[in-house]
């Protein structure tokens, strides 16, 4: 069954207003998962919605919360997301960066007292919209990346995404986990009985392991690279600087101590960053986009190693299935649309999602 | 032979001058060089006077260069190197980049007109001195990083350097080229002997090689990732990303149509960007260099996977280096101090390197 964005959206909008969330903050928040759905990235749209249904039966998310603008320098702002979903502090804080982007060249927001943001690439694209080149990063409070030959894991997936706008209006873009694969990709081989490709994830001893029980029974996954023999440590160390942007900037808790400095808090303070610059601020107006579409026309044009297989340049993926979804709308499992139905029933909001 | 750093630097210096660069320019390429010999990154150090020889007897770079600074906005700067080395104009944009940072909260320089700049983290840790988040990004005129799926080379191995200051002094670093090896790897595998690891290298038809004389004949390297399998699509992607943010935004060219938009051209006119962010304009005076201390530690504390293997943070290498360098001096191999030995005969600079 295909169904229209603009009803995942009014769903999305719906039950966030039935659980308090202002009208404003839900808007915004259902537009940002909107934005996963209409793009192919199917784990982070209206699929959230059962994740954020037991954060909040936990307790651990504030669905009255007031985004506020702590402080600003001339080229940055810091933003408090008050606890509450972090799409409305992102989306506030991606639009300030975009802002004094404008004004100054290049422009920086950080959100502290976040939670679970949904896709990086939301975010960034708004300032590809902008015209801007647009980076958001984001820590995670699950461990889940283990560095380079340790055990045990020391960061969240830990996100960035980066955007940039195209002469022919397509969008460079990308939206990468710094983790060698998502937590999904273990659950996958699972369900499909196959082993994982060794470099994925480790067992708790911290040795590459093939089974998917194995890693799934407390995930700890590789940074990019995978091995130290193919360059995790470069993962590793990416992940580590989107953990210091997204943490130590704001002053959110990064997640090496997390357990150790704040035991038993049911809140967590989750972090964001976002960076926003200008082309203009560089090069002649419309010069920077062509180049762009130039070399994302000749990235296409590689010859292929496998006949058939085409190169991609960035953002392509997104590209396609925006085209296709936003025609013929956004097909859902039905087990999501079970969960989703309950979600709306228990939630008191209106079930929009069979008036196609 | 152990050397002392400073008599490096001096070395550098007489050849520099003895080639036509001005004092000043001199100085500050040496000191850049300086600092990969200083943090053990010994290929980016005095070992590239010899590719420096190389380009200018082909005509590559003007030693006659003049920095200027083309247009500045409030947070960022374009720098053009008037196809000098790197390191002047790199390190003017750096500067400029703090400056900007410490006025505003964030600031970027890009360079045009450039040429090979040594090491990023050189560069980057100009920041950290001053307190700063660091970053720099850097294309590179030989082709080397392949697109996943592709079987030709559209980037080169395009590094990025990210630094940061710790509260015990110790700055967090790294600089890493965004392919999965370096080429030196290659060679040193063929050297002695041994294949590669596959996810190391393609072979002309974009097939991974273990064969170190096949991988060497035309250089193919994957992105970081290694394989599909592995996410070589993440390392592909940050590689375009450190292109359009080097080349796209100053104004350089971008390695996929170098050779269809400038054939024949002598110089090339290569590109870099900097980024400096100042954690004042978010955190109160030192609580962000405390938590970046604090997390360093615990990255250290990791359980380790191989017992007496530890886990490092990013930057513990490089200050190993340091701690010991600085106070015993650098090795340099026979073979090397030979082909420094004649540049400086060549050039008709002063020999320094025997008078310890």
């Amino acid at each position: 069954m295909r169904t229209h964005a603009a009803n995942l959206k009014a769903q999305v909008e719906a039950v966030l207003k039935a659980w308090g969330m202002n009208e404003e903050n839900a808007r915004i928040t259902a537009e940002r998962l909107e934005y996963a759905d209409l793009h192919g990235i199917d784990s982070h749209g209206i699929a959230l919605l059962p994740l954020y249904a037991r954060l909040r039966a936990e307790g651990r998310i504030n669905f009255q919360a007031t985004v506020h603008v702590v402080r600003t320098s001339a080229a940055t702002a810091l933003v408090d997301a008050d606890g509450g979903l972090g799409h409305p502090a992102g989306t506030r804080a991606m639009l300030l960066a975009i802002e004094k982007a404008k004004a100054g060249g290049i422009g920086a927001a950080a959100v502290r007292k976040s939670n679970h943001f949904g896709a990086g690439g939301a975010y960034a694209t708004l300032a590809a919209e902008a015209g801007l080149v647009g980076m958001a990063f984001s820590a995670a409070w699950d461990a889940a990346i283990v560095p380079t030959y340790g055990a045990e894991p020391r960061f969240g997936t830990n996100p960035l995404a980066i955007t940039a706008p195209a002469g022919d209006g397509q969008s460079f873009c990308f939206d990468i986990a710094t983790s060698t694969i998502a937590i999904g990709k273990l659950r996958l081989a699972r369900f499909h009985g196959k082993r994982l490709e060794p470099g994925w994830a480790l067992d708790r001893h911290g040795a590459i392991t093939t089974d998917p029980e194995v890693a799934l029974a407390s995930p700890r996954l590789t940074p990019l690279g995978g091995t130290p023999q193919l360059g995790s440590h470069k993962g590793y160390c990416l992940a580590a600087a989107v953990e210091l942007l997204s943490t130590m900037l704001p002053g959110a808790w990064y997640c090496a101590t997390r357990e150790a400095r704040h035991p038993g808090e049911r809140q967590f303070n989750v972090g964001h960053f976002f960076i926003a610059i200008d082309p203009d601020a560089f090069r002649s107006p419309g010069e920077f986009e062509a180049d762009l579409q130039d070399m994302m026309a000749a990235l296409r044009a590689t010859p292929p190693a496998v006949p058939g297989q085409a190169v991609l340049a960035p953002g392509d993926l997104e590209a396609r299935a925006f085209a296709d979804r936003a025609a013929n709308g956004v097909n859902l499992p039905p087990g999501l649309i079970a969960e989703l139905r309950e979600i709306a029933r228990s939630s008191g909001a209106a079930w929009l999602l069979d008036a196609q």
